[in-house]
Formats: structure tokens, sequence, C-alpha cells
């Protein structure tokens, strides 16, 4: 992985346009019946095309047998080293909710929860209360006040919401006080480190006056924080490699994510035909699109096989919509891993296929986690996509004389 | 290759159990008259059976193009840096021996040689002298005493013999007094660093006391210094994967080597028969398991290429003893090359296949050089197989949300 001062001092301008694809969670495993992985049992023409023209390989998200968060997975298929540049869940959370997060501000993850009367948790999500009944608390969230600290409630889907603190002397991070166990009872705010000192406290006050006020809304009668944290200082794609990013998201952490390094956020709806559609309608605009589809990655999570191997097939059978604004240069790969058999993100390096003019294709027939193995852009870290697809772009200068 | 620091946050303890079976200089080069390698000439159907049913690589021990010595060869089989975590050969040798090697002891790996009148080396090995005679030599060189210093000879196989000195000031690294080549005399020992200055001066002191105690035991008439060094402070096992490993080797230096990253080093007998018994006997007790086999690397060693063949179907015809234990992840390799026709350690990859429920079988047919060069897993660095491992053992949490 190069270093991103380097990438800044070789990357060009120029009118060529890069779009990446990403299918979450692309990567499988074989069904125990049939002993083929979702890629391999769909029928997916489009990839396997692409696949043909292309330049395959396999990506290691972070680094050999590391699983990783969406976070990470992400950061590096934007050519950040995932290791270095770490992003805290609260704040992708917030971002990912449009919030329009400040240098300072802290913002957690949180969950609405069930508790029983001695206050012990039942029910870590609160038995998924509806998103209505979700907004109608935060609603009331909000009349907590905290002196000299500034609060936003931001309601999310089912019982999960985004908390942001803004204030003087509010630094630093601090750990979750959700204990990941039912039976157990949410654990105070601590500080990580002495700047995260009067951070705990001020959650610590907000919890204690949100308990009183959740006191009657049962199954959501408590809240839970994770990821606390601030956003962190990345350099934006538009100084490292000179693009006008834009990204296609429909998911909020995934926007978030893409704000976070500086890309332009457009509306678009929540199916991926929404999403082409938004792609062509702002093609004149930006250089570098980054498309995001998130079937294949719930299905995967599910451990629901046939519903991911039914998600390929609809992204693949929407490709040729792409493929017909022309794009300088397609990358179609996932964030990582999420093999339904596993009913989660895993550690396997991910399917990738780099589509341009000049990729030196390798003559891969078809796009597997197998085909990828043996494609001739071999087995690489994900970071090392981002100048992959540059140089495809010819939007890089040559290092050295 | 990830930092320690965070494989240590990311480990969880699981009841799953890793098996490591090194077969030693498992890698080779073809043989002249047939151009096949000792693994493609050796008839190894259980080999081959868990490259078809595993995933198959590469693995690069230090760096392309890098001899390893055991040393390095294992710490990146165990998941440790091998450039960033050295071992000094006194040290390995010393713990292999059994001796409780503390901080701040001085070890050297020594050597029984032969001098003429001159004090010219003609044998560096005195003639490979009996194991009993070594014994006798060792009691002698026992009655050395030098103020200040605790010594403690550590009688080894044919002509080999530990030495450790324990006392005030003895810090650093010292030379090797070996000249590594018939006749020359042996060198004076000198400080790698100011801090070995004290060192140096003692054993100067304990060689000329020595030759005067040997004069008249020919062929042992003199001693040579080698990998004079003090134990490094490794990261345990269980510290950093939250495992409780155990190692089964009928060598020293294995041995030392496994103690050293924290491992328990079980008793076992000196055939691999023996080395299968100690891991069923001990089975229950442990979650990880390094399984050393070193008739492969004596046979390369000595350059006998039938011999290596025969070793490796003599391991091949084993391993379901290891099967039949049901382990959640079995992973085979080498801990470096050793070509019979180099007659000696190589830098060529390593074959390795690691077998589990969730490895992502990558369709190899057999256990070869050629076959792992182009398996799935790719072409790897030696460390990464420790994540992969723990990874296939679902003993890995996800890095970042």
């Amino acid at each position: 992985m190069i270093d991103l001062e380097i990438l800044k001092e070789l990357s060009l301008r120029t009118p060529t346009k890069i779009v990446l694809l990403v299918l979450d969670g692309l990567g499988g495993l074989p069904h125990p019946n049939t002993g083929q992985t979702e890629l391999e049992t769909a029928h997916k023409p489009n990839l396997d095309r692409l696949a043909a023209e292309g330049v395959c390989g396999l990506l290691v998200p972070v680094s050999s047998g590391i699983t990783p968060g969406s976070g990470p997975g992400h950061l590096a298929l934007f050519g950040y080293d995932p290791i270095r540049y770490t992003v805290g869940r609260g704040v992708l959370e917030a971002l990912g909710l449009d919030f329009d997060l400040q240098d300072g501000d802290v913002a957690a993850r949180c969950n609405y929860c069930t508790v029983d009367e001695s206050g012990v948790i039942t029910d870590r999500r609160a038995g998924r209360i509806p998103s209505e009944k979700n907004a109608e608390l935060c609603r009331k969230l909000r009349e907590i006040r905290i002196d000299g600290t500034e609060i936003f409630i931001l309601p999310g889907k089912e019982h999960r919401f985004a908390a942001v603190f803004r204030g003087k002397g509010l630094g630093g991070e601090v750990a979750d006080t959700d204990p990941q166990k039912v039976g157990l009872k949410p654990k105070e705010a601590v500080p990580l480190s002495p700047a995260g000192a009067r951070t705990a406290e001020v959650i610590n006050e907000f919890i204690a006056r949100a308990r009183a006020v959740l006191a009657g809304s049962h199954p959501a009668n408590m809240i839970l924080f994770r990821g606390i944290s601030q956003r962190p200082n990345l350099p934006r794609m538009s100084e490292v490699f000179k693009l006008n990013p834009a990204a296609i998201a429909s998911y909020p952490m995934y926007r978030g994510l893409a704000k976070l390094v500086g890309m332009k956020v457009l509306d678009t709806g929540s199916t991926f035909a929404d999403e082409l559609k938004t792609l062509g309608a702002h093609w004149a605009e930006h250089d570098y699109f980054y498309v995001h589809y998130k079937a294949t990655d719930t299905a995967g999570e599910d451990g629901d096989f046939a519903r991911k191997v039914h998600a390929i097939e609809e992204a693949d059978a929407l490709i040729p919509k792409i493929l017909a604004l022309n794009p300088d240069v397609l990358v179609v790969t996932g964030d990582h891993s999420t093999p339904a058999i596993l009913k989660g993100h895993s550690w396997h390096p991910v399917p990738v296929v780099v589509h341009s003019k000049y990729c030196r294709k390798g003559g891969t027939k078809e796009f597997s986690e197998k085909a990828c193995a043996g494609g001739s852009l071999g087995r690489i870290r994900a970071a090392d996509l981002m100048p992959i697809a540059m140089a495809n772009a010819l939007k890089l200068e040559k290092f050295g004389a």
C-alpha cells in the first residue's frame, strides 16, 4: 500500500470516469449441499462478461485472517489503510443520518432496549420497535437538557438512533455501555482516556435522565450506547486523488463513510434501480462514483443463501445500465465477505474485477471466488485497489524520473 | 502482517482446536533426473486429500529471497514477524535442553572442535564425538569458575553443547568465535555493543580455561561459541491469541522455540508415531498444538532426495491419526524449504494447506509446490498464517464497526 502523500503528488485531474460498485458482503462460502458459493450458484452473465473482459483478483480488506467491519472494509476500497485510519461507529451512524458532524462533536450509536424491574436487559433491541415509535421516543429524549452541552438525537431504523453531544471539554473516547448480552445491566459510561472524562459524565447523566423519560415506554424502556467517538481527520479524496467524487447509497452508514472522505452524497431512492437512475442523472457532474448495493450483505447476515444468490442476480441484471454510461473504469467488488453459512462478515478475501480499456485482461472465464483466486490481479490489499483504478483511468503520473 | 497488539484485542477464547503440523524443511526442488520435487515424487494420499478439501498456498517465511534459519521459520509460523522478533541460537539451544533460562542470562551454542598444535581448527565438529564423551567433557568444563559469574554447561548431542552465563553486568550480544571454516584459528569473543563488553571478557576467559582443561581430550580439544545471545521478551501466545498452546517436538531447538512463545512443551518420544500418541493423550487439555516432524529436514540437509521422499511418505501415512481427533483447523506446512539438491535450507516459499470447515477450498488437486503456487490462499507471509488459522477456528472478532 502506497502512502497517500505519494498518491497526492501523482494524481491528475482528467475527464475520465471511475465507477466503484460495492456489492456489500459479496464473497461467500460453498453451500454444504452443492459445494458452490453464492456467486458460483448465481446466474450472472454480466458479471461473468466483466470478468472475461477485465482483470480479476482477490482483495484482502484489512489483513490475512481479519474480518472487517463495514467501516474498515469501505475505507480500504476508497484507498485508505484501514488500520491507520479508523472511524468510530457512532461517527459513521451520525454522518449517515445526514447530521452535519463538526470537529469535537462526540457521536454514539444507540439502541433502545428492554430492561426488567431490576434494570437487567431482557432484549438488546427492544423487540425491534417500529421506526415511527422510535421517532416518537426520540422526540421525548430531545427534551433532556444538560448544562453546557448541546444534544442531538437522531432517530434511525427500528430500535436504532444516534446521539451527538456538542460542548466544551467533550473529548476522547468512551467505552460502550452495551454489555452485548442479555441478562446483564447496562454498563456505566467509562472514559478510555482522561480526555473522555467529561464526556462520560455527560453520557451517564443523559442515560439516567433517559431512563426516567422512558420508564413507561416498554419495551423501549432503556437505551444502550456503542461506538462513542469523534470524527477522525481523514484526508479528502479531492485532495489525495484530485477527484470530484459522489456516493450513491441508500443506507446511512455508507453515506456517512463517503462523507468522511469528502464525497458528495447524492439523494437517491432505496432500490438498486433507483441508485442507477441517480448515477445516470448525475453522470456529467462527477468523475468518481461509489455505488453501494446492500442486499447481498443483508441476505448473507440472515444466513439466507438463496436470497443472497438472488441479490447477486438482481445486481447483475442491472449492470448493463452502468456499462451504457461507458465509464472508463468499472470496478465491482465487496467491502468484505458475508458467507450465508457464517451468517456474518468473514475474513475471506473478496472477489474483484477491474474493467477498463487498459486493464490487461487475464482470461478469467467467470466471476467467482475460485476464478478470482486465479486471476491476473492476484491477491492484493483492498487499499491497493484505488491506485489501480486511478491508473486504469490514466489519472496517475509516473513515480520518479 | 497485522500487529500483535491488534490480534490481542480481536482474539477470543473458544473450545475449537488448531493443529499446526510442521514438516521441517518441507519445500523442495526437482530431482535433475525426473523433474519432480520430493513432494511431487512422494506417494502421499492423505496430504493430497487435505489439499483437495482445504485451501493451499505458499508461505514466504521471512521475505522474498531470504533463507530462514529454524528460529525465524518457526516464529513466523507462530504468528510473530521474524524480522521484528529475533532469537539468538544460543538461547534456543539452552531452552531446548530444558534449561530454565532467566532474564539477563547469556546463552551460547557451543561445539567441541579439533585444533592442531598451532591452534588451527582441523575439524569444527571434533569428529562428531559420541554424546557420552560429550557429557563427560562437559562435567570437566563445569569445574571452571569465574568470579561473579555462574556458569551452566549443558551437553547436547554428539559435539554440541550449550553454555549459559549468569551474573551482574552480562548483557548485550557477542560475535561468534566459530570462524565457520577449518584452517583458521577460533576467533576472540568480541562484543557487538558496549553492553556486551563484560560478557566477551567472561567468554574469552572461559575459553582460555577450557582449552587447558581439554588439552588432552583430542579430538575434542577446543570449543567454539556461536549464537551468543539473551532471551528476547516475546509476547506469549496465551496473551496474544488467548490460546492454551502445547508443543510436541522431540528435538531441543523446537521445544526451546515453543517455550519462548509460552507453549507448554509436552514430554514425547522420538518418533512421529510417539508424537501423535502424545497429541492424542493431551488432546483435551489444549486448544492449539504445534507438532514438529524433523525427518524431512534432516534428509534434505543430507542431500538425500530418496530419504526425504520417504520421510514425507512416513508423515503422510500417520496424518489420519490427526484427522481422527477431528481438529477444527489442521494446518500442514514447513518452517522453510530444504531441497535435497541444495543440501540445506533455501529461500523457496513453502507449501501450506489449511483444512477447516470454513477454509473456502480452492480446488487444488494435490499437495505440491506447483499446486500450492496456484492455490486460492495465494502467496502470503508465513506470519499471516496464524491469523488465518485463528479465523478458521472462529477465534477472531471483527475489526472495526
